[in-house]
């Protein structure tokens, strides 16, 4: 008997924390639980829905540092930011790869939490796994959560993971 | 290579709805959808720990239409309150069995959350799974929600899992 594989939507996102373009922490911990703790050694019983959000950045603080002296420089910021994305889904599929697991990856623009509860009313996935900072509630009242707002809103069980204390940066709010 | 199997705590409660005693039916679709979706045909790989809290009726409304004439009538009482819960464990311990994953099951009194979470503690499982009446910000304030303060405080990842809409009673509180 065939069955359907159990369809697992993980949302990744990059890093805050300055350098190369690279998973956050929650995202990656998040998802290499899911691997470990779930998948296991059944890779066919599973299949990866890899949702990146890409957060369009209104008032340009990502862009500071750069100097704007004709169209083609904003075509570049444009692809840059394209590609940084790429890079990020490119991590995580090839990390299913090697774990044996099917899997999909796309990117979306928007709010992260909005965008997610969307694309899981759109796809229909199984379950929804999500990283999360772990914040209190002082903290909360000026980052945000995206995994609170799921939990709620989002129309399939969500699993959201803590970053380990080991992994927790300095400045809780980064990620 | 012999892997230590995913240890799932799966907290499960009695049914508000009046009657017989049976499992509440978001605690229910939690544990089916654990062994459907997540489990699988791949008991060997998972252990599922059952936690059920017993809530202490300080006020006694669950024994306003009870007589009590002497010391017996009491110790009659504890005992239907115990076996109430022995039944629900007996339930789910049966589903367990049936499905072919191994399990352990045990009582603990006090408040939910806080016994959730200090159970999650003690035991330290790899998941925690609750089921979710899904209720909107208006209706918590009343009856406050288990799921919110374990997904916020709880020492693992926790899986929440709303009722189907087609198994929601007419009183949103009750479950």
């Amino acid at each position: 008997m065939e069955r359907e594989p159990t369809r697992v939507m993980v949302a990744v996102n990059e890093s805050t924390i300055k350098g190369k373009p690279h998973p956050s922490i929650s995202s990656k911990r998040a998802f290499e639980w899911t691997l470990e703790k779930m998948v296991r050694s059944n890779a066919s019983d599973f299949k990866i829905l890899l949702l990146h959000v890409h957060v369009v950045d209104e008032d340009g603080f990502d862009e500071v540092d750069s100097i704007y002296a004709s169209p083609d420089d904003f075509k570049d910021m444009r692809e840059s930011n394209k590609s940084k994305g790429l890079h990020l889904l490119e991590f995580f599929v090839n990390k299913c790869h090697e774990f044996g697991v099917s899997c999909e990856a796309w990117i979306k623009k928007g709010d992260p939490k909005d965008v997610i509860c969307q694309e899981v009313s759109r796809v229909r996935p199984d379950l929804l796994v999500l990283g999360s900072r772990g914040l209190g509630r002082f903290q909360k009242v000026f980052v945000g959560t995206v995994s609170g707002f799921c939990v709620k809103h989002a129309e399939c069980p969500v699993l959201t993971i803590k970053r380990n204390a080991d992994e927790t940066p300095s400045d809780l709010a980064d990620d």
